[in-house]
């Protein structure tokens, strides 16, 4: 186990109705006049904005508003709220919707309370974040966990960069989340959501540090938890524990506790940027198409640690004395899972052809010249070998 | 699920040589003049005490000292931390050693910084606590979790009541832990540890709340974790990984996160409770008297909670069609394990008679007249005859 520090002061409040607390929990935290960040409308008709705006209203806080975050959320409009912010005395910034929402409500908390360009913190460029407006989160989507994650993943469309921000000084204050607000999700929205969930726990899962026996098996835990409620939440939308428990899912598969002296990847979340960054796929389609390509790659680096994967998680049993055909059959099983949420495991499947891989794995490695990814760093060539085994 | 709230936002600072950054943490929380709460003098004997007066020193840090606190840990002593904060002007808190100087340093906390007579929060005579100073630590014994924890537990000598106090408000500031500082505990205080952290789960598991998949799985993870680092830390009392895993299982088997959307029994700590209170035996040895009884009285409230736990925790794969059996078996693994690890199982093991069963039924129901325990709750008879099941 490695030395490591945690903390993770987001408060979480979950459960039926909670959305009526939002406006109390705001002004906790000082906000008088709010930003309210929200996507392409459709918490206007499952009556979450409705909810939220009662709310705040019976706090007695003003609210401006910022519609149309679209996933893969763009800097043109980071820096609209930022103006926003700025010209309207914003004190608060409420992220109302899923992982996009919330990534562009925090990068407008340090848009709109640093001077310089905000894209340099994403580039690399400018490191230490000094200030960011209060950030509260009501969640609608479980996926990204950037409710109570210390991240945000931005994309410039000037160069189709897809980069993140890491600092705990982004996380949200408080998310409010009510599993039933889920039940309006499409069926693709929530397996996209599902296969992010799942990623975020591989992602951390695939390490090379030894000695890490309880936070492999919370993350298996974790792991199974998801795998078995995927396909009920599909079959029976509107039954609560099942939401319930991908909701909270979600939120412990990206709060950083899982971390706890180990070192995840992330190689297959930066290669999955460049796709989504460059066609605008949806992040969870890209993940379920570039994880196995991953895993196929470099799973000889660790095989024990596949093989762990495979009998914790997929509960393989045959056949583990011969480790390749193990680590064979766990690949398999989760791309037979993702098939089975209707989620793509090919980019042929997307009709993607092999034309932006050189271009995207130049892009990836942009400011990160050392390589991606921390089980087995990740050159140009690489990167390239994997969309091969994707294709 | 049940709604639920959750926040924890103390910081963990984990490895090896942390003990250096003490002072640049307190200070970060504004400390000037600090109370250092410690036991008997085990940490003046393994270094720890000259790595933290250096730490503070360097930091710039005045700091009195309050020494000798016990296991069971007295009001006496509380109040005597609380006079010296007055007087010297302390303005921050900070525990060197185990849960019952981390339970001091939290009660001398809201002692100081509020009027009136802090037992009585104890009592359940006072509720709201509207001040604490701020709390730190430096961990030395992996077991009650209170280095994370917003509960602190007292005995006021008088009445031989041993009760807790349970608020956010009391949640250590920072929690700085070195594996290493445990290598010379003794064996009895290590046992004694395990027991306490494998109960902080137990209690956690056995609820009667339905739909909590992810943190039933969780917390069978921590179980497992325990259960399989135990022997290996006695036998190798200076095998870094092991230590770190146990001193890492303690924090999450009580720092809340585990609760989320269940409510927990807590009806054997309280019972054990009386125990330690009474007859001042380690709070470890009494749980690992106190749980199996609780289990033979309780079982049959939920039997398929008690199937699970033998099956997901202890590996019970034979005879699982028949509950009983299945549940007979899990309570004898439990108490194999307690034995593997030279803890008592039996009242009488440790020369206490039935003399004082109902003394102690009464106190444990003082001012909790409805019954101690969610499970099932606990009335007077209940509780003899839990007593009489540990005879």
């Amino acid at each position: 186990m490695i030395n490591f520090q945690y903390e993770n002061p987001a408060k979480i409040i979950f459960g039926k109705g909670v959305i009526a607390k939002v406006g109390e929990e705001a002004k906790r935290y000082g906000a008088v006049k709010v930003l309210l960040v929200a996507g392409g409308g459709s918490i206007k008709r499952n009556g979450v904005y409705a909810q939220v705006v009662e709310s705040l209203g019976k706090a007695g806080i003003d609210y401006c508003e910022l519609w149309g975050i679209q996933p893969n959320p763009l800097l043109d409009k980071v820096e609209e709220g930022a103006r926003i912010c700025r010209s309207q005395g914003i004190n608060f910034v409420l992220a109302v919707g899923g992982g996009s929402v919330i990534d562009t409500a925090k990068a407008i908390g340090v848009a709109a309370s640093n001077e310089g360009n905000v894209w340099d913190y994403y580039m690399g460029i400018r490191s230490t974040i000094d200030h960011c407006l209060p950030i509260g989160v009501v969640l609608t989507i479980p996926a990204a966990g950037s409710e109570t994650s210390y991240a945000s993943v931005i994309t410039n469309s000037d160069g189709n960069f897809k980069r993140g921000i890491h600092d705990n000084i982004i996380i949200p204050k408080f998310a409010i989340m009510d599993p039933q607000t889920t039940y309006s999700l499409s069926q693709y929205q929530m397996v996209c959501g599902l296969s992010d969930i799942l990623a975020h726990l591989m992602e951390r899962y695939f390490t090379n540090v030894e000695g890490t026996e309880l936070t492999d098996r919370m993350i298996e835990a974790v792991c199974v938890t998801v795998i078995n409620n995927a396909l009920k939440a599909l079959k029976n939308p509107t039954d609560y524990d099942t939401r319930a428990e991908i909701m909270l899912a979600a939120t412990f598969a990206h709060n950083n506790s899982l971390d706890c002296g180990r070192i995840g990847d992330w190689g297959s979340h930066n290669v999955e940027h460049e796709l989504s960054g460059s066609y605008n796929i949806a992040h969870g389609a890209g993940l379920s198409i570039i994880f196995p390509a991953w895993m196929k790659y470099v799973w000889k680096t660790n095989p024990a640690r596949f093989v762990n994967f495979g009998k914790n998680v997929w509960g393989i049993t045959s056949d583990t004395n011969d480790t390749e055909i193990c680590v064979e059959q766990t690949i398999h099983r989760l791309e037979d899972w993702y098939k089975q949420l209707g989620l793509p495991t090919r980019l042929s499947d997307i009709g993607i052809d092999d034309s932006q891989f050189e271009t995207m794995a130049n892009r990836a490695l942009k400011n990160r010249e050392s390589g991606i990814g921390q089980f087995v760093k990740l050159k140009k060539d690489d990167i390239i070998s994997i969309f091969k085994l994707a294709l």
